[in-house]
Formats: structure tokens, C-alpha cells, sequence
């Protein structure tokens, strides 16, 4: 079945979803949960058989690492699933209720946004917790897993698709698709698919970005920045910014720039190139960096590189506007943190910075969903415009505006006579 | 200047703006206000400068009346302001609050968007409404409005950007652009613009929607449906019907087409005809509808076309659900109502219909910003992101996370031994 076909299977779908009670989605997760289990040998089998061809074709350790999904990421999958069933219904919401005139009432109520195309990296157990998300609030959703996990999203699909069923969710409503061709034709499908979501490479989400009119939530860069101001404590400062460089390097909330006032450079400097050469990190600095330590010159193409790496490029400011105009320049306003002992300081940086996270003396990797308390994280975004920064459950509810009404029209409200709008609140509680 | 130049320095005064404190921002609106008071013989002069080139030009009627920027509309802009002026700062509400860990506290505050790019017909009164709504929320905004109303806007702008620089808000926030090259060449500076407000005619808008990777706010098509079920009220549905027609047929929200039950079709079509007729409005029906009424035959074509006129098809449906999959096929995802008896065929229909605003038993001239009480209205949007239906000042918003620490790290968080977060809400009250 080609991608046209199937996302108009997920729009159809998604209309009589988008109405689907609260109970009805909670028993077709359990159903989910319960096929996850009774069918765990099949996933594990398909699992192995990726395994074995990931390997038998060089596969790098770390992407063979995310591919595996043995009995703990089951039981991770089951438990964010539980979680996941307990959580209020997050669709038919009253966001706003309003009378505008007697038996004229308007309410503001959320709902699915309709049909959500996500690519995900090669991790299987993503499979698992997107579309369960989706299913909780209301959306049909279009799959793009990993090649090298063919096998194994193959048979969750199948187990998730036939687990709902019987419990009355509308056929169609969750798609699998297999081939990069396939992802090139999405884009194109504005009419049937209302939001995309792609997670994995820089280069991969910028492709996306740039090339369809639908709204994409995500990030292509992270270039994150650490900025050491003149009063921080050079302690503090050493112990964020090797655990911002270091913990995890291969993620978008890691650092890749840090920035340092000119007057605690001297100072600085000298204690964190210590503590970043004991963690193997390479170092490229500007000229005033390199007149206080001896590392390699950054290039202007450095402060614009995510390296993903154990690299840091270090610039020193004359101060708190520098730092700020930098990072409005050359960041990619996804994380930004600031090293400062007055809390004013920090409130300037944190207003001014346009990034989707501005942090105060702590590290840059805490910028994501689950340990914001998010609950299941569907991505980052850097957008401007209706999610930033993680984003949990609700990047994929939107609302629609209902007016109940009596008989009203609107001439009766104009010209001379007319009938004015109360516009009175309506106490929803 | 051209446009490029003009992104650049919006984008640069968008940065301090978002941290103007609020009595900053309503100093300048107020500041506004006496300007365009005591500089009213200037805009008057200009005024009559653009419609008198208007008249020379034989621009049609309609359009001139709008062109019109005389006493009555200065006094309807200097309320709009004072209205503004006293409304809560939208910018700096906490959204969620929620402690992490000790002293490591996370906030989603709302901010301005950024830089605004506004788009708008010949009316000069909508520049002062929307950079003063740009204004309030910290949005830099670059204008682009009819080419007849240069004079009028060109010293409405001066005036604006005069009054508020002595008050301290940052130069260049509010650009004028004159030219259809400028919109044109607008829609690549997705690095400089971060959301385009189309108001215009339907192929413009779409235009702009298929030519950008900025988000746009707005709406092409107003294909808005009446649906009369088997048991509404006949009387109450021709009064819907003919005001939802004619009480202003140029508008979006006004009805292009209308859906009845086959079996009130008999007695609704007859009486119906006879309302509309008398108003003046060509009726085109389907097959079914023509045994009954003697009107021309609608072509497919009909089932998508906003006629923005004294035109009406009409459609006889089996029921229901066939009244809601042909709005879900044909409609434009606008307004929609539903003339029933029973409120339970009404939800049915306001859930399933995929529509921003879903009405029952009114008209869908209710659909509005200034109806639904939003306050001045942005723009109605039929996306599924960001924001949906009458846009008020909240379309002008996003927000970003603060997170405030005490020099936390990740490290500390992960592994054996690891800290727990709280994810302890704080209250924001």
C-alpha cells in the first residue's frame, strides 16, 4: 500500500478516534499492554533477527545498543503504558467557557489534532510509546522506524494494531511505513497528515523542515551554550560545565560553546581546561581564550558547529550583552545556561536569550521532558509557535471552538437595537 | 531599505522588547494615543490624499469605504488602545510551575513570539489595531498593507514609531513595507520572521501558505456548511439559514453551503427557497434537491467553492453521518452548524465535524474574534497547531522554561545512587 493510501486510512480514522471515550482508550491500552506480553516471544525473536543483521552488517555498537529490546525494555514499555492509562483524558477539556448572550455559550475544548507522522530513530521501544500517545489523546498516527529495526517494529505494529481492535478503536488509525521513499512523499501530503515529528539526524530533520508546508515539531541543531559571568563560582562553573560537556555528548542538550567573561577568565579558564583534558575533551578557543591557555584556534564556522563530540569551543565576552547577542547569533536556540551568584543577572540572561530553555547554575543536560516531569517526552522543539522546548503529550492536542446555541442570529446584534453580548464567564469547575 | 534590512532590524529590537516591563508598554500606548490625536489633521489630509487617488482610479465602492480613515474610526482606534492599555501583561505569566529538586525549579513562562509579519487589506485603522497588539504582547512587527492606503499608513506609522521611542521601547520594532516584491521576498527570512498573518483575498493567502517555512496564522478557504437534521425546527433553521447567507455574504464565516435531511427536505426546501429568494440569492442543488425545488443544478465543483456572494448550493443527505463525512470532505475546516432539536445529535456532530468552530442551532456569522469576546482579533486560523479559529493576542504568544538551580548536574541524577527529582508542584498563586 503506497503512503497516500495509507495516510488517507489514518485520516479516515482519525475523525471517529478523535471521539472515542476516555474508557474505551484506556481499555485499548491495557489490550496493548496485554498483547505486549502474551506475544513477547515473537517480538523478541524479530528482535534477535534484527540484531543478527545489524551486526552481520557493522552496525556501530551504540546504534546496536538502542536496537535491542529484550525483557527490561518490555517491562519499561508496560510501565510507561500503565502510566500512560492512569493519566486523565487530555481530549474534551474545557479551556476557555464563555456566555455571549442568554443561551448563547461558547466553550473552548481540546482535541486530537488529527493525523501525526513521526520518524523515529532506530530504538523500537519509541514505536511502543509514540503511538500509545497517540492513541491516549486521540490521534491517528503514520510510523517511520529505523531500518535496522524492521523486523521488530513490524511485529509491535502488528501486536498494537490487533490488540485495539476488538476493543472497538477505529481500523487504520495506526500506519506503518518502511522506506525513506516514503518519507519524501509524506511531505508532500498536507492535506491528509496535520503535524510531523522527526527525530534523528541534524541534517535529516533540516531536510524535512525545508521541504514541506506541514508543520514540523523538532529540532535540527543544538547548539548549546554556557555562559561563566564575572561573579560565578569557579567551582560550580567547572562542575556544570564538565558535566554539560561530558555526561552525554551524543545529545542535543549537550554543550558545545561556553562562554567566559573577560575578567574571571584568567582565573577560570586555566581550572576548567584542566577538567576538561582529564575527560579527553579537545579544546578551540578564541584569541583571547588562547592568550590564557594553550589550545587550538576556534574558526567562525566553530561557533555555529553542534559537534555531538568531545569537543568545546570557548570564547571570551566583556560581559553579560556579549555573551547574550552571541548566543541570539550563532545558537540555535534550543538550551542555553548562565553561571552567575545574583539572581538578577541570571533573569536578564534568561529574558533575553531566545532559546526554548534558559537555565540558572545548573547543566544544560537537564533540558529534557522526563526530567522536566513531562511524562513521556514527544520531542523538542525550537519553534516559535505552538509547543517549545520538550514537548509531553499535549504538542499533539489542539482545541475547537463549540457554540451552543438557541435559535440566534447575527443580525439581531447589529444596527440600531441591536442586542448586546453579555461575554460573562461561565465557571467551569 | 529593503526587506532583508527591515527582518534584520525588527529582529534586533524583537530581543530588548520582549523584556519591556508592562507599564513601560502601556506608557507607549498611551503615547500612541496622543499622537494620532494631536497629529489627526495629518492623517485626515493623508486619508483624503489616498481616497481621492482611489476615486481617480475607480477602486470599486466597498473598498473605499473601508479606505476610509475619518473622525469616527480615529475615535474607534484610541478605544481600542485605551482597552488595550488596561488589559494584564500577557507577557511573563507563569504557565507551570513545578520543583525538580531542592532549590531547582522549573517554570513555563509565556513571551512574545518574536518578530511578527503582518499582512492586511485596505483598511489603515487594521496597522494601528495590529502594532499596538504587537506592541502589548513584545512583538516586533513588520506591516505590509493595501498599496491604496499608502499615505494613510505611511503616516500612521511614523506617527506610531515617533510617539514611543521617547518612551524607551527599542527602535525598529515596527516596519513598513509597501510593495507585493517585499511580501514576496518576506516569505524566505524564516531565520528573520517567526509567523506571517495573511489577511487578504483566498489565492494570496494560499499563496503564502504554499511559499514559506515560516508558520502562517490565517485561513484560505471559508467553505462554511449549515446542516438541518430531521428534527429542527423549521422556522428557527430559515432564520439560521438566511442570516448565516446574507447578513454578510463577503465574509468567511458567512454560508456557502447548505446540508438538509431527506426527510424535512419536503417541507424545509419549499419554504427555504421562498426565504432566500426574497433576499435576492441564487440557489444551485444536488439531484434530490432539484425534484423538490426548482433551482439550477450544483456541479462538484459547487461542493468547494466559496462564492463570498449571493450564491447558495444545497445538498440533501441521508442523515448525519453522511451531512458530517461531506463537511470533512468538501468543507475547509472554517465554521459549521447544526440545526437539531436534540443536543445529543449536536455533540456528535460538533466532535466529529474537524472544524475550528463547530456551532449548533445559530448562525456561523457567530464565529468571530469581537463575538466570541476574544478582544481585537489577530486572525481566524483553520491550521491544526498553535492556535485555531478567532486568534486574539494569545496567537502573538509562546513561551519558553526557566530553570532556576543551585548548581545541580546530571551526573548526580543518573547511575547507582542516583538523586531522585520531586516533580513537586509549586504553587504560582
Amino acid at each position: 500500500m503506497d503512503i497516500r493510501r495509507k495516510a488517507e486510512e489514518a485520516r479516515t480514522a482519525s475523525i471517529p478516534l478523535s471521539a472515542v471515550p476516555a474508557e474505551k482508550k484506556n481499555r485499548a491500552l491495557e489490550a496493548i499492554a496485554r498483547g505486549l506480553s502474551s506475544r513477547q516471544d515473537e517480538i523478541f525473536s524479530a528482535n534477535e533477527y534484527d540484531l543478527d543483521s545489524a551486526e552481520r552488517n557493522s552496525v556501530p555498537y551504540p546504534l546496536i545498543k538502542r536496537l535491542a529490546f529484550g525483557e527490561e525494555k518490555l517491562q519499561e514499555v508496560l510501565d510507561g503504558i500503565s502510566a500512560l492509562t492512569v493519566l486523565p483524558d487530555p481530549v474534551g477539556k474545557i479551556l476557555a467557557a464563555r456566555e455571549l448572550d442568554d443561551d448563547l455559550e461558547l466553550f473552548q475544548v481540546s482535541c486530537p489534532i488529527g493525523v501525526i507522522g513521526v520518524i523515529f530513530e532506530s530504538r523500537p521501544d519509541a514505536l511502543v510509546q509514540i503511538s500509545t500517545l497517540c492513541l491516549k489523546s486521540g490521534n491517528a498516527v503514520i510510523l517511520k522506524g529505523g531500518s535496522e529495526a524492521i523486523e521488530t517494529n513490524r511485529i509491535l505494529a502488528d501486536i498494537i494494531s490487533s490488540a485495539v481492535r476488538p476493543e472497538g478503536i477505529p481500523d487504520g488509525w495506526i500506519q506503518l511505513t518502511e522506506t525513506r521513499d516514503d518519507v519524501r512523499n509524506m511531505l508532500d501530503l498536507s492535506k491528509l497528515i496535520d503535524l510531523i515529528i522527526p527525530r534523528g539526524s541534524n541534517d535529516f530533520v533540516k531536510y524535512i523542515m525545508d521541504n514541506t508546508d506541514i508543520p514540523v515539531l523538532g529540532h535540527a541543531d543544538g547548539i548549546c551554550h554556557a555562559y561563566v559571568h564575572s561573579d560565578a563560582d569557579i567551582d560550580t562553573a567547572i562542575r556544570i560545565v564538565v558535566d554539560a560537556k561530558v555526561q552525554y555528548v551524543a545529545v542535543c542538550n549537550a554543550l558545545e560553546t561556553l562562554l567566559v567573561h573577560e575578567s574571571v577568565a584568567p582565573e577560570f579558564l586555566p581550572a576548567v581546561k584542566s577538567a576538561l583534558d582529564s575527560k579527553g575533551v579537545h579544546l578551540r578557543g578564541c584569541e583571547n581564550t588562547r592568550q590564557i591557555i594553550d589550545i587550538v584556534a576556534a574558526s567562525e564556522e566553530d561557533w555555529s558547529t553542534e559537534y555531538l563530540d568531545l569537543i568545546l569551543s570557548i570564547k571570551v565576552v566583556d560581559g553579560l550583552e556579549d555573551a547574550i547577542a552571541h548566543i541570539n547569533r550563532y545558537g540555535s536556540h534550543h538550551t542555553d545556561a548562565i553561571i552567575t551568584a545574583r539572581r538578577e543577572t541570571a533573569e536578564t540572561f534568561m529574558n533575553l536569550v531566545d532559546s526554548a530553555n534558559v537555565l540558572w547554575n545548573c547543566s544544560t543536560r537537564f533540558a529534557d521532558g522526563y526530567r522536566f516531569g513531562l511524562g513521556a517526552e514527544v520531542g523538542i522543539a525550537t519553534g516559535k509557535v505552538h509547543a517549545r522546548g520538550p514537548v509531553g503529550m499535549e504538542g499533539l492536542l489542539i482545541y475547537k471552538w463549540k457554540l451552543y446555541g438557541n435559535g440566534q442570529i447575527v443580525s439581531d446584534y447589529s444596527g440600531q437595537d441591536a442586542r448586546k453580548f453579555t461575554h460573562r464567564p461561565i465557571d467551569n469547575g
